[in-house]
């Protein structure tokens, strides 16, 4: 019989289809494969720095200059920007009532190598850990910054998932405003902690680590586990063990963990399920609030190897054909 | 500079691209074709009754038996169902606390005509208000049933949209649970009903009457339009003017209403945007309940003319490369 599934961090149901249940190898008949996209017209190889806009952060070798080669990682703004970096977030109404804001916020892109064919499962470790301390640099420049009100870090990698560069890259997108996803998990966040007077995420790692059965991995800072409700086959969750609400907390020593189990688990997920187009995104307290105790922030994976169709759109629920205590043993298995 | 605007009915920000505002010929450019999908091994075509389950309803010719052909409208079990027809939907707890329940409900397919060809916007007014009436029955039936908590009506049009097959079908699904999108849309308008004292959508029908530019078409019962928040290009909502929060409640007349409203707002997406795939559903108040006055029934309608990747998975946020309202104005010059 198919089961339903609570996920009590966004209370929302999955319905998991225990008896159609897939493999693997299902999924990814396609794998993540972008062509014509060759090196001498990317934007993002070292030598084209011209061909982005003006270089915004970068680590780089000593004595070289910004917007040449040089770089190990390179932030520069999106060319096609959602948002406009200049200007206030001034709100206001239409003549009947409806509520608009100017579109004041940034677009960054994270160009995570100098190497056009790398992805961060076949980079070297001490490479992840300079992207996700760029990460780091990022939110705590953005954070300063008094109308950015939350900030939204995330990878699209292959055509399914958004992108049609394969260099390897993330991107910003600084908002004036707070998701109502975001309201919705803090709110959560906030009734858990009222009730229970612990962070529901810490909870949810213990309740993980007692029935092991869904962890993937885990190192000294960071575990990554799939969801007992997971919304969508081999979705992931990667969480620090020590309770932090905003990503911009985030110390050296962690960077350095964080980037083991990011290269660990998205190298499994290239293995186990051949090299998918998946999104990740870091879901990080908003802007400008102290440390909160009822929020946790995290990195949710999401493979793109369904497409949600109008029962998704209709009811909110997904319908997820791989056991997640399957989808965690076939990611465990994945040397 | 872009713009970000509120839907005050979702309470969620949406980023409208007015800078690189795509045309209706941007998109499309693969109309929705599902090609291989011959009658002679088409399963809802009239002749082939038992290539699908035990028919549950039909509009059919006098003296005709179930499950043969002289049916107009038809309704059978999804020979796929997500969820299990027997059974009770009993709550557990794994050992660590985890809640999840049996998927018990139901998974219908309503087939839409006997015509394999037809889609909604070139059927007969007379065959898509046997739809109505149709999708009415089953809503009737399914509330009485007591582990039912809500359904979801919905429409796959297209590979896009996440059906394979061509003749002409909607879907539905009982749920024994109510969706966490609907208990949000519930409390949105309870807040504003004990803040204003009147229906949000009530409210939303006469500010987008006094606004005007955003309306696709109206008749004497139903009223269509882009919302002014859309979260992506051509988005539709079609709501009944008379206050109604479950869509049992409709009346014969109003399904007449409805069916001209469909065909009319399908025919003018089917004609601006070259036949896109897209997804509707029918979001109506939760099985049960008395008629609710802080709830509006409504039927929303989402081309799949853009791909969701991070950043939406991220925040919740979309961007929307056409202006609602050179949607609406596209969609009304579709004659």
């Amino acid at each position: 019989m198919p089961e339903l599934r609570y996920n009590s961090a966004t209370r929302e149901w999955v319905i998991i289809s225990t008896e159609r249940a897939k493999r693997p190898e299902d999924f990814a008949l396609n794998p993540c494969a972008i062509s014509g996209d060759a090196r001498d017209k990317c934007p993002f190889c070292p030598g084209h720095e011209d061909k982005s806009p003006k270089e915004i952060y970068a680590l780089r070798d000593p004595g070289t200059q910004p917007s040449t080669p040089g770089w190990q990682v390179r932030v520069v703004p999106n060319a096609f920007p959602a948002l406009a970096s200049e200007g206030a977030p001034t709100r206001s109404k239409t003549k009947a009532g409806f509520v608009k804001m100017n579109g004041v916020g940034e677009h960054e892109v994270i160009i995570e190598s100098p190497e056009h064919d790398q992805v961060i499962a076949t980079m070297e470790l001490a490479q992840v850990e300079k992207v996700m301390l760029t990460y780091k640099e990022r939110f705590i420049a953005l954070s300063n910054d008094p109308r950015i009100e939350s900030i939204i870090l995330f990878k699209n990698h292959g055509r399914g998932a958004g992108t049609s560069l394969s260099h390897p890259h993330s991107q910003l997108v600084a908002l004036p405003v707070i998701p109502r996803s975001m309201h919705e998990r803090l709110e959560i966040g906030q009734e858990h902690y009222d009730e229970f007077g612990s962070c529901l995420y810490c909870d949810l790692i213990e309740m993980e680590k007692a029935e092991g059965e869904r962890i993937v991995t885990q190192n000294e800072k960071f575990i990554a586990f799939v969801p007992f409700a997971s919304r969508m086959p081999f979705e992931m969750w990667v969480l620090p063990k020590n309770h932090s609400s905003g990503f911009e907390e985030i110390t050296d020593q962690e960077c350095r963990d964080l980037a083991g189990i990011m290269k660990d688990v998205l190298g499994k997920l290239y293995r186990a399920v051949n090299n998918p187009d998946f999104n990740y995104a870091v879901y990080s307290s908003p802007c400008g609030q102290r440390e909160l105790a009822h929020y946790h922030w995290n990195i949710k994976i999401f493979p793109r190897v369904s497409n949600p169709a109008g029962f998704e759109v209709g009811s909110g629920l997904t319908i997820n054909s791989v056991v997640p205590e399957m989808a965690a043993q076939y990611l465990r298995d994945a040397k």
